[in-house]
């Protein structure tokens, strides 16, 4: 009876353990996609500023529908649920068009990043 | 009246050639992202199993706070948006519970990732 405690302790330990181990990475994952996010819309702001000076539309459905399709592709080839993938695209897309819609109507504390100055 | 047509196409060519580079570059960005995402999510699929193994529950709000106030942190770092990453963060978040509580329930179609043999 007591040796049955003492394994489902260590079974509840090395769960533990691998728990804090796999969070571990996960944090790790979280900040090296959290600083390319950042850069991803250092460039999208720029876009958003370009497509403003030119009075181009916000949304471009085209080359969101190319985006998608690779990205679906990307997913795949990394055995990742393209499903998701392209649920993911779909939400940064929507926070870039809103983002793009605000520059454009001049608001210019919509800012995904701030300057170098700030 | 020429020299003033040639320098608006000259402008409107400049433009396209910048979005294009910028776009390139977003594409980059996102193919690093997603690549690192399918390996987040990979770990994500572990504690999954390892919660339902363990019968611990899907959500587990201490931790998300956590993720949450550390995401904000490297966001400032970043010099981007603090609001936007939690927002990201809480996207994922909600996907990942979702997927905890299916794997919890036994849907094994419910996957992020897929398997090597796959």
């Amino acid at each position: 009876m007591s040796a049955e405690i003492d394994s489902t302790n260590d079974d509840a330990a090395r769960a533990t353990r691998l728990l804090g181990e796999l969070r571990a990475s996960i944090d790790n994952y979280d900040a090296a996609i959290m600083y390319l996010l950042a850069e991803r819309f250092r460039a999208t702001e720029r876009v958003g500023h370009l497509k403003a000076e030119h009075k181009l539309p916000p949304a471009d459905p085209s080359r969101e529908r190319q985006q998608i399709e690779r990205l679906r592709t990307l997913a795949k080839d990394a055995k990742f649920n393209p499903d998701f993938a392209e649920k993911f695209l779909n939400f940064i897309i929507k926070e870039v068009i809103r983002h793009h819609e605000a520059v454009a109507s001049g608001n210019s504390n919509a800012g995904f990043v701030t300057s170098s100055q700030g």
